[in-house]
């Protein structure tokens, strides 16, 4: 949307219940009360349910549920994150869209929004299953000044943020656990996703992108067969319907602390969050790793550089940098 | 060039310093006559000197000096690193050419090679000078095993085979030192650049491009006065005109077989060679991090991961991973 219809729109909110005339709008934003009509007509077309008629006053009776800029910045706390918002009604995957962005020298904190994705990228190249029009994918742009050796535990960051808003949500810490890296579980079932992408040199970060999808109100019902079982909503968490941009700002409010701490002071800084929020400990899993070779082992917590440390069955420890982690039912593993 | 020139070529190549008559081109290669010479054409176009007229015989007399990928590949023995090469008489820079074929699925080795660059990309945003019709300037798509926080020790291995490939045209390794992380010095001066960037998930490198660039037989004293002290070329140490495509080969096959050896066991298989031509120790060197943070030290040795170790002034051990080496004019620093 152009900026007017968004000023008319803000405009028209800082009224609330009551009514404004066309030639006031017109006047606080020095635009004729024939371009302000243009404008609500604009916002109509949009979703916006505004009641009035040119040469009358105009009044907001309801914004659609869609996660336009607007909505999402409509009291938004941020400094640097979301203050550019890129809105597409469907797209490919917001990670595709905000590299592109990114390459071509988007700023720190733009982000991509989209309603739904037709291919949707999770880690290490699987798909993320993306309905539209019912849950957040968001892409954000980062420049941070960041090592390529301390990449890794951007994702981990994020995980944090995704985790406190989640958790905020629910009204209920206790039922949010990280699957390390980078899966922010409800009851022990997948809300969300987190794929970090990012252009390097060979030792120094030139841009990352953070990609971010969470289940708010799809029906898990609907979910492919072969996630059914593990995944969730957060609408089927808490039994109500969640309100998507709300949500979206606190997502950008949490996360523009952690990454401001983990900018500043590296893993240490959220470490102590990520720890309360990690539930791994003791618990069996298989790695999977780079090149495919597998190890069992028994989870003993967090290096300090966000590595997953393992006991295996002959007392070995290992690290895990990079990989993939499956849950083993207890007795399976170590 | 269409595959087809090239195959004439080889069959005049084949036979040395006889003619062959078109009718056995044409026999062998499976096309017409007229083919044949429109074939003989174009090769003439391109700079090949070939004496012969249609109907009668063909004889290759001379190769222009350009790196086209059949002049490169032209006894190239390398498995997978420049089967393909695409070749390019002027571009911004080899990397961003090579950027985007990767990002479009370009197979692992796939190289660029380019006459001269406009917009030469050096380490940390530098430019990297790059007159035309002289010199080396390729970059090459690599797809590794490699987690990011590996990523750092692959320009070390891109820096040894630069600095190998150096010495074996040189024919005296004594005088071919690397600068941590990858300038390759000749007689101290600045011989060869090297950037990699790559594409990454947070943990995960999904492609790598090296770009290689080597001054051969630019006359150093067309290099701008800033460079002109610090720099050489291998015509200048050598006192002979390069054979631009063989020393090109001699690289390909170097790298092939170094990126084979750190795919398999990591920087630990290239350490020794990097030790062999790392002069640094006991240097006195100021390094600047990447956020802006000056240390002073005396280089101590390379770590096991490839990090540059320094010992400060008050005895501290400090381990640089990325950032910026200017050495010290002995007495300066530590």
């Amino acid at each position: 949307m152009s900026d007017s219809p968004a000023r008319v729109l803000d405009a028209l909110r800082r009224a609330g219940d009551a009514s404004r005339s066309g030639q006031d709008v017109s006047g606080q934003l020095g635009v004729s009360r024939a371009q302000v009509w243009k404008h609500v007509e604009a916002l109509r077309a949009r979703g916006y349910r505004i009641a009035g008629a040119p040469g009358g006053g105009y009044r907001l009776l309801d914004a659609p549920d869609r996660l336009y800029p607007e909505e999402i910045q409509n009291g938004l706390a941020t400094r640097w994150l979301g203050r550019i918002v890129h809105w597409l009604e469907e797209t490919d995957s917001t990670n595709r869209v905000a590299l592109d962005l990114a390459r071509s020298g988007a700023a720190h904190g733009t982000a991509v929004v989209a309603e739904g994705q037709t291919a949707g990228r999770g880690r290490l190249g699987r798909s993320f299953h993306s309905p539209p029009f019912c849950n957040l994918y968001t892409s954000i742009v980062l420049r941070p000044t960041l090592s390529t050796a301390e990449a890794p535990t951007a994702i981990l960051a994020a995980a944090l943020a995704v985790a406190d808003s989640v958790a905020g949500e629910l009204g209920d810490g206790e039922r949010v656990a990280i699957k390390w890296p980078n899966d922010v579980l409800v009851d022990g079932r997948k809300t969300s996703g987190i794929l970090v992408e990012l252009g390097a040199e060979a030792t120094r970060v030139a841009f990352l992108v953070l990609g971010i999808g969470v289940n708010l109100n799809v029906d898990p019902a609907s979910f492919p067969e072969e996630f059914r079982s593990r995944a969730t909503s957060l609408a089927a968490a808490t039994g109500r319907t969640i309100d998507r941009a709300a949500f979206t700002r606190s997502l950008y409010g949490t996360l523009e602390r952690v990454l401001d701490a983990h900018a500043r002071d590296g893993f240490d800084a959220i470490r102590p969050g990520f720890e309360a929020r990690f539930r791994m400990r003791g618990q069996a899993v298989r790695v999977t790793d780079l090149g495919g070779a597998e190890i069992d082992g028994r989870v003993s917590g967090i290096d300090a550089d966000g590595a997953l440390l393992l006991e295996t069955a002959d007392g070995r420890r290992e690290r895990v940098v990079a990989g993939d982690v499956t849950l083993a039912k207890d007795g399976d593993a170590a």
